[in-house]
């Protein structure tokens, strides 16, 4: 076993040549999509890691060297690597990994929604943390959280290791800034990482620490509570912003413009950066931590709520410009068959997580159509488990394409002939994919921000 | 008199050709701080120009040659040279200029406001064109408007004149995108030019001449409506993100943290762009733009509204940290002698067009306190027409400064000093200039997203 160090009397350079020198163990709590690589990159560069996850299948399968996140770029070599080179290991028990750790990193997922905020996982990290802190060590959080949930974990930390912040043990928040398809060059180059400690004594080597995690060095910031709002922040501005293009769309449609020549007009100048409308917003993070604000502060956050309300209602949005194309070509939506393009939130990932396809499908259904998902990166089974129906894989007789998703794939479809095989040749895009096409001239063509375009007759 | 040319009939480089060649003959209605600017830049690019505007005492000090917006760079040489070689003239009588002219620009001032929008002067300006009008010459508007208005005067102006719009004459929207301090550089060279108009014949030879003009070029859109809904929405973007960085700011204030230093961090990544919160937003553009859509999609304007709702609170906001900062010294508002620091809305300009410095004057007397006003830009009988009182020249005595303007006057300040001669040592920074300062030890500090700091005894 290595030495115990006392990480709060190291420092930035001490830390830095500890971790690269292969003296510090790191445990790593949650090893999810973000987790696992961040874990991974702290052995790629000197710790001992111990990952742990409650999940003893995903545990098992980790230890054995299978990759969980094939489409994440740098994971597969980082895990067969660490792994040989006896850098990385992995457990369920906490506990353990914490008592012999001299920084415990928590990166568990924590949900949010207009129900509330969900910390289990949080509270199960620091529970284990608690009962195996040792004196020295540091305890850093990095899964995005309300502002001032960090320090609110400090009295039972205290209570069950019977230690005492700021002096025996460390504590900071260290929010982890990464999107799904590159979080490894995230975490080791694209941002600064944004930083804030209990005290300088753990600020100090913290920031040891990261910089050899991060190209772009450490931001650090005045406190643990600071820092867990920077990235709260940062997310609320994208929700609002969305909102606003959102809002600017149905604007955009009453007047008869296309709203997305005119955002790119506007932002032809430095100091406007609209963003891009659409059928909604999903993910683990834009739709998730608004609602971290709003159930603090729900006076203060009118704006934020009613963005979160905004874009929330564009599947219900898309439902109505579907209904309106369709009104044109003659049909009602009820008895239409509304081909799906789409489950993930998000082009070219699997992701589902607060995915708007799948309050758009239910309320298709709910008018009477007959609706069926087209996503190649879920099987038939996968879609059926949504209680949803998989493409039937023609679309001889549909009646509407609905674009929920930006997939590769779906760019790659044959308009020309898919428009001929229609029953009636509607698209509303919810993703802009087809905009600037040719073949729609043979379509009833609508999305948000953009007027209805009839086919035209040759 | 230069030979009458058909706009209409030119393509790019005639229309240059023919700007540089002085064969044009442009007229532009409203010759205010935008309007003058423009007018001279187009003299100097080679047009004979005529300026217009409806007040008398304008136009003749403008043709002794005096220049009425001293505090612009380039206009008093522009205006020297331009009329020593007769390329510019000026005159109330629009009809007669519209007359003679190629091209007529109006950039005539259009309020907005909760009550509506205050259309006048461009009903004023397009009756002139109307009547004047000539076949072959274009209309222009440059002057920020809802979008669908320009095609509004077309009936009217066709009715005038007896000419078809777009046979006849060709009518467009070309935004000005300038702020006040800058506007020659931003005419000629800051962003490009946004263009719409009524069909490619108009658009062509326009493209020409606002090359020639400006040096990033022109964007074209696809109508001319589509051209005043890009103006209007990078003001609004830039409303409601205001509005965000001053909910964030309120959120912040609550959470115990100072909002800027969050902000800074958060946009320390390329995708967020917090805006800075403050005491509120003024002038010509932001505050009003917001209206234009207000008033004509209402239920479609929710972000929109609020955000205009939540900035026009920040002065209110500011009496709220006044009372707070005064209270933790021991005194009411009432009976409180406070200085506020500027009545521009914007720092190093002499312009009051919906400052916030005037309702936060008025709730702060509104609440008992003594006001006095001090703005090194404005004289003190300027000051008493606000039905202000201007400030006496000492602080002796003051119980609060309260910071509504960023001059850089205020920045110079000796606050030392200042401190020992005032009663309550109380500063209301609604614009961070004092923010940093080491003399805020001996202050009640506050600001909007700063919690109260107060001072600290030896």
């Amino acid at each position: 076993m290595v030495m115990i160090l006392n990480m709060l009397s190291l420092s930035r350079e001490e830390a830095s040549e500890a971790l690269k020198g292969g003296r510090i163990t790191v445990s790593v709590f949650g090893l999810g999509k973000m987790g696992l690589p961040l874990a991974l990159v702290f052995a790629e560069r000197g710790a001992n890691v111990i990952g742990v996850d409650i999940s003893e299948r995903l545990v098992e399968q980790i230890l054995r060297g299978e990759n969980p996140f094939p489409f994440e770029p740098g994971v597969e070599e980082m895990l067969k690597s660490s792994l040989e080179r006896g850098k990385f290991s992995a457990t369920t028990d906490g506990e353990w990994a914490a008592s012999r750790s001299d920084i415990s990193v928590v990166i568990v997922p924590v949900y949010a929604s207009r129900a509330g905020i969900d910390l289990k996982s949080m509270d199960q990290a620091m529970e284990q943390i608690g009962r195996g802190l040792r004196e020295g060590s540091i305890v850093i959080t990095e899964t995005t959280l309300p502002p001032g949930t960090t320090e609110k974990y400090i009295p039972r930390l205290e209570l069950l290791s019977g230690l005492k912040a700021g002096k025996d043990f460390g504590i900071a928040h260290a929010p982890e800034r990464t999107m799904s398809g590159r979080v490894v060059r995230d975490i080791t180059e694209s941002y600064p990482k944004i930083l804030g400690a209990i005290n300088s004594e753990t600020l100090e080597p913290l920031i040891g620490i990261y910089s050899v995690i991060n190209k772009k060095g450490v931001y650090p910031v005045s406190s643990i509570r600071a820092a867990e709002a920077v990235k709260v922040f940062e997310g609320v501005y994208r929700d609002v912003n969305i909102a606003l293009a959102n809002e600017l769309a149905m604007i955009s449609e009453s007047m008869g413009l296309n709203v997305n020549e005119i955002i790119e007009a506007a932002n032809s100048q430095p100091y406007s950066h609209i963003h891009r409308p659409g059928a909604g917003v999903g993910g683990h993070c834009i739709p998730v931590y608004p609602w971290f604000l709003i159930h603090s502060f729900p006076e203060l956050s009118r704006l934020i709520r009613l963005s979160r309300e905004i874009n929330e209602l564009m599947p219900i949005h898309m439902v109505e410009l579907t209904i309106r194309a369709l009104n044109a070509a003659g049909r009602p939506l009820k008895g239409s068959r509304v081909i799906l393009l789409g489950l993930s939130y998000r082009g070219n990932v699997k992701e589902h997580m607060n995915s708007p396809s799948l309050p758009l499908a239910f309320e298709l259904m709910e008018w009477g159509s007959r609706v069926e998902i087209m996503d190649p990166y879920y099987s038939e089974e996968e879609v059926r488990g949504f209680k949803l129906e998989p493409f039937t894989g023609s679309f001889e007789g549909a009646d509407a394409i609905v674009v929920a998703t930006d997939h590769r794939e779906f760019r790659e479809l044959d308009l020309k002939k898919i428009g001929r095989e229609m029953r009636t040749p509607v698209i509303v895009d919810g993703r802009y994919i087809y905009a600037d096409r040719d073949e729609l001239r043979e379509f009833y063509y609508i999305a948000p921000g953009i007027p209805l375009k009839e086919p035209r007759r040759e």
